[in-house]
């Protein structure tokens, strides 16, 4: 259980093979987010029908509302939310660290007012192992001290120390309770750092040094920095990561920085921007994002992409779509998402097909190259 | 095409079955109403997943927005909104004539503000069959004149007798259309009457002198007047009615109205309650409408309701319903509208099996007396 086998590279990207207590995850691999137990519009059958492997739902949003006492009552997160297929719990430190003003964080762990009924909370690294526990996703994440991508050297470097020492707590707390179920559940540790190279190295060496991972996530990117400084922070600490386990890079994103981070050698991705998009009337498409608004779409009969297999492009106009998105129908919304997210999870699996047969730099190249070319939003 | 055959009776209940181009509706039916061409929250999949055989449409609001000729050049409304069963859509009367403050009628037809752009535009008897034909419902409405449920008699009696001569010149110019196509719709006229019941019995007669109809629409009702009376209405009309075509009463309704209706001899009914109360949160039970929002339901394992078979019953738990609906989770609309929906179809189509074995009165009786017991909303 676990482990993780990489079936073949090409330069840095990899193809692999991820096995966890409900399914198998195939690598690259785009998460949906499901934030609140749920992702955006969309059904565990629609997900099913999209391709997705892995689920991503946020531990602060379920810990506020319900609760993980009622998500435990009702069966635990995959029968919650009737999701039979693998699932990842984020810490909660990204949620909490974007509360500015409602936050406190001293050694021990944060103090933050939910958002739901204002109540004063407190996350420990403890809690958030012993939360994400009883949710009881396949994965779960290491409480991490955030900062935001403009922080001081100096912030980033103490936000740093701390991650470490309640990285080690973390981990003491989930051997415990993975003692008598070590089936159950993994904890992966989120590497910190910011922008500074020597910082996520020595960031990255302590994390290490802090316990055998079955998987890495480098968080604390996609906050905010130029893309091209995320993709070099990448490219300098791949050569560092551990090639045996996943790696996981937060909150990524569109299409073309999945490819600019797949070319880099990461494996996992979660991001809202498929349904939030979608919801927004943006659809991915091979020649770039597509805006269901505009009016050269009124009377147009072909599918948002002609190249796609999903529910929406198997059934529905671009002027329909257009008509439901200037109509306010709920449907358009879902539509959207599933292509979108369909979107992802194909562009995951081509890239995949090509490390496998050894043409992806140049397949990567021609596709970003098209993607930009044209694009309406 | 278009023949309407009576299986069964069990008292003035009536068992039947309807052909039409798309298919064969078995009546009692409830139709789902789709207003912009889309049934709010639920796709075309999820329609057939219900049992749904046949859905409603508005011509006033597809005309307005996106257009009968952008519908036409979509393919026409099935390919349009990709629902291959049968559709009808009703005469644009109804909704031009609740623009309260925003038309003014004449014998020639009516003319109104459009609720999205704001233009002037008329409606008349020839151009409703024309818009209706060029959306390409199975069945289409002919104009009507409606009145208030408070109109004066000298009110109801002037909108009858426009109506009836509307229903000739609708008739006329559906002829002329329908010569090239004889299969491709058939139209149905709405008595209008209000709540007179021998206003009621001369509209009849100039109706059913005005043409040979496939079936015909009881209009009006269901537009504030109380319950019990729309029921007598109904039970004294019924009589007259012809026995060879399925009777639609429209906008009706809830399940215990369609139940009265169906034990007065009505075949066919719509009503956007299903959808609407389930996007309130409400769902209905065998013991009454269930209110999703209410705490006892927070940790509460088991499905809306015990004896249904849809998507929502068979996977969603109460405690994850409310959550979604607490979260304002896009999903939860649909969830509740898809069960709303499943209920009615189930609904009618238990009632056909009472009246097919002779045990409807019964059935019905009972039914009614569960579903008042309790109920939360």
């Amino acid at each position: 259980m676990f482990e993780f086998t990489v079936a073949a590279t090409n330069g840095a990207a990899r193809a692999g093979t991820l096995t966890l207590p409900h399914g198998t995850v195939h690598t690259p691999c785009f998460m949906p987010v499901g934030t609140q137990g749920t992702v955006r519009a969309l059904s565990p059958l629609d997900l099913e029908a999209a391709g997705a492997e892995i689920v991503l739902a946020n531990t602060y949003h379920l810990h506020v509302r319900p609760g993980e006492d009622t998500v435990a009552a009702l069966g635990g997160l995959h029968r919650f939310m009737a999701w039979n297929r693998p699932l990842l719990t984020d810490s909660g430190g990204f949620q909490v660290f974007s509360l500015e003003a409602f936050r406190r964080v001293d050694d021990d762990g944060v103090e933050f007012q939910s958002h739901v009924d204002g109540g004063v909370r407190r996350l420990t690294p403890e809690r958030a192992v012993d939360i994400q526990w009883a949710l009881g996703a396949d994965v779960a994440m290491a409480l991490d001290h955030v900062v935001s991508g403009t922080a001081s050297r100096a912030e980033v470097e103490a936000a740093l120390h701390r991650t470490g020492r309640w990285l080690e707590r973390a981990g003491t707390r989930h051997g415990e309770l993975a003692a008598a179920a070590p089936e159950r559940q993994t904890l992966w540790p989120i590497l910190q750092g910011g922008t500074h190279a020597d910082v996520r190295a020595t960031a990255l060496a302590a994390t290490l040094d802090a316990g055998q991972w079955t998987g890495i996530a480098v968080g604390g990117l996609a906050v905010g920095e130029p893309n091209d400084v995320m993709h070099t922070v990448v490219e300098t600490l791949e050569p560092s990561l551990p090639r045996g386990v996943p790696r996981y890079l937060m909150g990524v994103g569109f299409p073309e920085d999945l490819l600019h981070a797949v070319a880099r050698g990461m494996d996992l991705f979660d991001c809202v921007a498929p349904t939030r998009n979608g919801r927004n009337g943006s659809a991915y498409t091979p020649d770039g994002p597509l805006n269901i608004r505009n009016a050269a779409h009124r009377q147009d009969p072909g599918p948002l992409d002609l190249t796609c297999d999903c529910e929406t492009c198997r059934s529905y106009s671009r002027g329909y779509l257009r008509h439901l998105f200037l109509a306010e129908e709920l449907l358009v919304l879902r539509l959207l998402s599933l292509h979108n997210v369909r979107f992802l999870v194909r562009l995951m699996h081509q890239a995949r097909e090509h490390v496998l047969d050894g043409t992806f730099d140049p397949w990567y190249r021609e596709w970003v190259t098209r993607y930009r070319a044209r694009g309406e939003s």
